[in-house]
């Protein structure tokens, strides 16, 4: 096992601005600098308290004034976030009083924690694997119910297990190749093998290109599921779109009478991010200028995940068709919903029979959006948290996009019947991108700055 | 003793935005509450627990899913902060891990916390006076060395223990008073009493005004100790103000490599808060306009606790000894640093002797800075954490000027012969006054309110 540097970190674990701080402390000397500027309040000295427990004392600073009354959480290894000795130190919510914090530390010994460091010592001391730790991070940043079910399945080792499910496959594909190895002389137990091992393989392929085909839907869950609002001139697609912000805005910021950064295009509908496109608006033109702002249009349609097609009731029907006909097959591929607007005008309008899934709404009044807020999250594949995967992390794709490419080539191998040394090399190579992705592959250093370094101070 | 309604409170003690975030739960159901959303790792739940202990597990949501592993901090009462059955939830910080928490606590019964309605508890339940109340809130804001001691010698009972003592000694003397009541017949005992009355009474008065006094300083280290600049036209007064400001900035974010809120004209020097006051250049003139501007300068040395009078060392004594015959005047009253600028273009300078401290120095090469901080920390009146008391709270400053009023009427009352029954109701006014600091006076609940509303939530 990896043995960490005795080196003893400290950072804060919040911000300023709340009722309290804390101050994270991990290593061999954690317990001991902690206790130097800690005067506890009863009987035993933190350095004979258990772990797990709490301490009520005071700060004493450099000239012995207290600095501050605080609450010391201990924590012995391996029984910490780190599976190092750790502190945390509970301090009023005062930037002053942290700061001196830290400098007194700094004195007894510590030094500052770069940024994920406390994470990185708890991957290095095997309390998580590598992908485990990522999401850590994702779950901080988490924003929405969807980004934190992918952040906490990841964290609680989801993904881990799938990957581990591979992987035994993969193991019994090689078993079964060196068996091939050892009997090469038998032909008839060759062809047996083969048959099985196609289908093994088959089987992890489909695995693996699945896997990489969620990142699609793991980083738009992560930034916003796109959807692109399209239709003719008039036919209300910023009405809609305010009244999508405007009321989700509220709900927003109910209970807690928090005031959160507004994005104006991202709208949290049942616990999805979704990332609103608004486009210039449809009409035919032989203007080049105007041209180009429906060319544009077409490119965010094809960045879309779903398209919200906006139909005006009030115009003819001869029209509407017309229209359909000319923009249904831009959108071929995408999640099309069709959105028949200004209702209140045309209360007695039957929609024309479509593909995709359609709505009734007045967007005026705000009727009908209940129903669309329905198919918007309907539309989406829904996430199970207890079985479907979903990867979101880039690193994690360009691994699975490797092993894909390996596992390819196996298949690849076996059909074209290769000499076995070769295909057991692609399966050999297909396997340690899986490995990459838990235990950072073979010059973890790098990989592990690179990771660590996007985390924030204090975790 | 006063037994708060029993309504369990939450709310979030941190802010979004760090590696963890902290819940705070208080109440007689904070323990039941908290196990219902808490599935313990380990045997022992939460109920069968000990005070002072961590717990380690997962928090559930509605659906039976995992929202996050967090530690729970178990306190009972009376050993919490708020004196009521506690518990502290700390999770991962991201906001929508801290939302939902809350969300499932509320469910179970809790209510989110109203402003200060922890430390609001912890008063009525007796674990604090109302003075250490009101040192939480400035602990928290306090900025600088100077106004953190403030309030943690506040905090810690410095500021009580100094009216307990006052309280003392004017129960003593209503026991005099009460003597002489009872014993009103005899003249000779009553001359005896008057000495000793009016000896303890005077003390009082003194220690009352004095008390009364350090609220100008006080209220200036909070705010920052006013200093006015003035010199004539060209002296190099902003060279001087920006050479301050820049080198302290630098020091404000050293460490840790955070930034903070630039505040253009307050430095720290010597952990005490300094707001520098730049002011127009005077000089000779008939002009109107001019005079005006010059006007204000005066207005702004009255507002000034220090004056720095800058002089220009390449300006012709006669004229310098002018200027400083007509300025000198203006700052009676203020302490005074008289600044020689421009030493590097006059290095063999010496100074007019002058009332108040001098100091020699070249803004432009950054010469003299160190000796002119010195002077700066040194000029005001030394704070001393263990004995002297600075109140720094209008609502203590005008309970202690009410005091001070009634006290006077005391003294008054004894030289002028008033009857005892008079001179006594004075003093059980100013007794009063002195307790409303501690306890919040007659009707406490209005006074609570405006007080616990300017806390931040979860405190």
């Amino acid at each position: 096992m990896y043995r960490y540097p005795a080196e003893t970190i400290c950072a804060p674990a919040t911000v300023p601005g709340g009722a309290i701080s804390v101050i994270r402390v991990s290593g061999p000397q954690a317990i001991a600098a902690t206790e130097k500027i800690f005067r506890i309040v009863g009987r035993l000295s933190l350095t004979d308290r258990k772990t797990g427990t709490l301490a009520f004392g005071t700060i004493i600073d450099e000239d012995g004034a207290v600095l501050d009354e605080v609450l010391v959480s201990l924590f012995r290894a391996p029984h910490s976030y780190t599976g190092e000795d750790s502190t945390e130190i509970s301090c009023h919510g005062s930037r002053y009083i942290a700061e001196r914090i830290l400098e007194l530390l700094c004195r007894e010994g510590c030094r500052m924690a770069e940024a994920g460091e406390f994470t990185k010592r708890a991957f290095l001391n095997g309390k998580m694997d590598l992908c485990q730790a990522e999401a850590v991070a994702d779950l901080i940043a988490a924003e929405s119910a969807a980004s934190h079910r992918m952040a906490i399945n990841q964290m609680r080792g989801g993904f881990t297990r799938e990957l581990e499910l591979l992987r035994e496959k993969l193991l019994h594909l090689t078993a079964l190749l060196e068996l091939e190895l050892d009997f090469s002389d038998h032909e008839d137990l060759e062809f047996a093998n083969r048959t099985e091992l196609s289908v093994l393989t088959a089987e992890a392929e489909q695995r693996i290109a699945e896997l990489t085909a969620s990142f699609h839907l793991g980083n738009a869950i992560k930034e916003g599921i796109p959807v692109a609002i399209i239709g003719e001139t008039n036919a209300g697609k910023s009405t809609l779109l305010n009244a999508l912000l405007n009321e989700e805005r509220a709900i927003v910021s109910d209970i807690h009478g928090t005031t959160r950064d507004v994005i104006e295009d991202i709208v949290n509908i049942g616990g999805t991010l979704f990332r609103f496109i608004d486009t210039a608006g449809l009409r035919e033109t032989d203007d080049a200028i105007e041209r180009l702002g429906i060319d544009r249009t077409f490119k965010k349609i094809e960045q879309a995940e779903i398209v919200l097609l906006l139909v005006d009731v009030t115009s003819s029907p001869n029209h509407t068709e017309d229209f359909l006909r000319n923009i249904l097959p831009r959108c071929s591929g995408k999640r099309l919903i069709t959105v028949y607007n200004k209702l209140d005008l045309c209360p007695n309008f039957t929609p024309i029979p479509s593909s995709g899934s359609a709505v009734l709404i007045s967007a005026k009044d705000k009727q009908g959006l209940d129903r669309l807020r329905d198919l918007l999250t309907t539309t989406i594949p829904q996430q199970n948290a207890q079985n479907n995967v979903i990867v979101a992390n880039r690193r994690h794709y360009e691994a699975l996009n490797q092993a894909l490419d390996a596992i390819k080539r196996v298949n690849q191998g076996l059909v074209f019947n290769l000499p076995v040394d070769l295909v057991s090399q692609d399966l050999r190579e297909c396997i340690c991108h899986l490995a990459e992705i838990i235990h950072g592959g073979i010059s973890p250093e790098n990989i592990l700055h690179k990771i660590f370094s996007t985390f924030c101070i204090g975790k």
